[in-house]
């Protein structure tokens, strides 16, 4: 997977007519770099370069007790170094002569900005007096393409993430009843990824994140001792990494009153909105046009129904990540920079995930994710279609 | 623990005369920085400033979504915004008129350079025309003095992780054998470590590192299908983390051939040239002397037995993390910058890891953890004082 990025990387530097990509590291056991998992696939210890070319040059300049490490994950040509990287690295450049070197900071995308302010102060000082420090430039577009393109191998291995959490989900509809809490319902939750030699696909303190009821906390945050009740909505938001790659994943679920045999009419609405502002989003999704639209498809939808808008986007890239990074399917609002702007590119995988609170019920939300293709977008989740309903016990 | 370390900075910034100390970041599960496992606790998904003053102010500014999640970890005035971070923290900004503000960015310390260059930018734009801007510095003494300084309770769970370490090689020097590999040898500490319900103290490919015989790997390297052979010096590097802090250490075996009852002198002489090493070294080490010192200690004894120097440092601190960051005991070369000239202070744990190489038998080297006193340090491992034989079946 790792050599496919590669190659992958070197036919983008082309593309975006890049010379070279530079990836200048430190202890990224402490402090990582996104792109590492990618292009690399294990850490580094002391100031690293790890050097991709145009011309289809891999080099990684490391600690010298790193180079055995290095040749044992992806297939560079390691130099060692004991003293100091700044002469080798020099001599790099030179001999490449490149006219564009791309370095990882981005104001707009996390993924493109593992470079830390330190080691860019320590490169400048570096390349101080070189004609190398005018002509760097920011690697975001070959971040954003190299980790948005998922090859069919990877879209495989989201499918596998995304098969196991729906069956999770399904062990859920099983045993949840009235009387648990969202500790609990997590607990059942996390039995059953465990049982699966699974791990949670992001911050396990809200990993699943559960929500029974009204009156509940803020999305990020993880289950509590609130404890679900008749004519209560519940919706869970959980994923799971599998062999590298994770899922992302919501449904919602609602807890008949014992004179009940359908929700109430308002929780019924609720729920057919979210699902239809994913089915009108999805219709929508295709190459070429900018995030922002199809944010603003499922958004003024539900707007339109009478609802308050949601208070985030309405999906972003899944892979190794579970915000995957890039292109984002998210309103023009400043804190997002330019990911609204960016292109639906084919092969990207994006989840959907509005949200609307039922006064005095809950949260309706769902989440799917779906890929996108060269004339639109299929679901790699079986989409939720109906509200599920638990009958008093 | 975060309550601890949050009151711990506050007087920090009091010593070191700095007014506000602002964390900023964004997405931390993907772009983390390291001091937020310090004052926080807990992960951050847009961009967000955490924000401690001389004064004793303690300012969460996050994404509305995680405003929740974050009063759930840490007591934090905690306050959230949709579009943009801005407006609120140039208004936070001007009501505290910082003379000093101290940012995380260390070309020495990696442990103060979690801020990405990106951010950075972004910061310089949103600080532009105001008075702040000139204002900056880095954070790296605080963070050196946050991080090193350990509370008696933090000893007490670095003491805890070490036990269980030491116990998993008494398994191995019980299980050992000539015939295994260095994978089945390391299959035998993670069998150990999982019954314990413990984690490795770092990147799992290569905790434990294990190299037995002559012609062994880099010291990142993971362990190989190598196997042991009679006249083979093995030596180990692992470590545990427990309840959030973590050991570091190392042992040496060695596996007599069927007419040996002792190791050949030469094997026996570079054990006892490392053993004591350490003991030089832990007996200079103190309050006051700058790192270097001590690494000079132990190097210059080794090579003044006729070995090659180590190609790496003598010691680092241990605590949340397997190299702790800033003030190491290490050489006066370019790629560790000013770390070496820090002043040894009292509170921090390091370890003690001289190495050399055995000609034609393999690597001696072990790693100890020592805790700074006020007049010297105190050994927080059991000392290997003798080598450890292992007789063939």
């Amino acid at each position: 997977m790792i050599q496919e990025k590669i190659d992958q990387a070197i036919a983008i530097l082309r593309e975006k007519d890049i010379d070279l990509w530079l990836t200048f590291v430190r202890e990224t056991s402490s402090n990582p770099d996104p792109v590492l998992d990618l292009i690399l696939g294990t850490h580094c210890t002391w100031v690293s370069a790890i050097i991709l070319t145009a011309t289809g040059k891999k080099i990684a300049l490391v600690g010298s007790l790193d180079v055995q490490n290095i040749l044992d994950h992806a297939s560079y040509d390691v130099i060692g170094y004991r003293d100091s990287i700044r002469d080798e690295l020099l001599k790099i450049l030179e001999q490449e002569d490149p006219q564009t070197i791309a370095i990882n900071y981005s104001t707009n995308d996390v993924m493109a900005d593992g470079l830390s302010h330190g080691l860019y102060v320590m490169l400048m000082e570096y390349l101080d007096e070189t004609p190398f420090a005018n002509r760097l430039q920011s690697s975001e577009a070959i971040v954003a393409a190299l980790r948005g393109r998922k090859s069919h191998a990877e879209v495989q291995l989201i499918q596998a993430a995304i098969k196991e959490t729906l069956e999770i989900f399904d062990r859920v509809t099983e045993t949840v009843s009235v009387g648990l809490s969202e500790r609990q319902v997590a607990e059942i939750i996390l039995t059953a990824m465990r049982e699966r030699g699974l791990e949670p696909a992001w911050d396990p303190d809200h990993c699943p994140a559960i929500f029974t009821g009204p009156d509940t906390a803020g999305a990020h945050a993880g289950p509590t001792e609130r404890t679900i009740q008749a004519g209560h909505i519940m919706n869970i938001d959980f994923g799971v990494r599998k062999d590298d790659y994770v899922s992302d994943l919501q449904r919602t679920w609602y807890f008949l009153r014992p004179d009940e045999t359908v929700a109430p009419p308002e929780v019924q609405r609720g729920f057919e909105v979210i699902r239809d502002a994913i089915r009108h989003a999805a219709d929508a999704l295709k190459p070429g046009v900018e995030g922002w639209m199809i944010d603003a498809v499922a958004r003024d939808y539900i707007v339109g129904q009478g609802y308050d808008e949601y208070p985030h986007a309405l999906g972003h890239q899944v892979g190794r990540s579970a915000h995957d990074g890039s292109a984002l399917l998210c309103p023009r609002w400043d804190r997002y920079k330019n990911l609204p702007y960016l292109p639906v590119e084919v092969g990207q995988v994006y989840t959907l995930e509005p949200r609307l609170t039922v006064k005095g019920y809950g949260i309706a939300t769902i989440e799917e994710i779906v890929r996108v293709t060269e004339s639109g977008c299929e679901f790699l989740s079986k989409p939720q279609q109906e509200l599920i309903l638990i009958k008093s016990a």
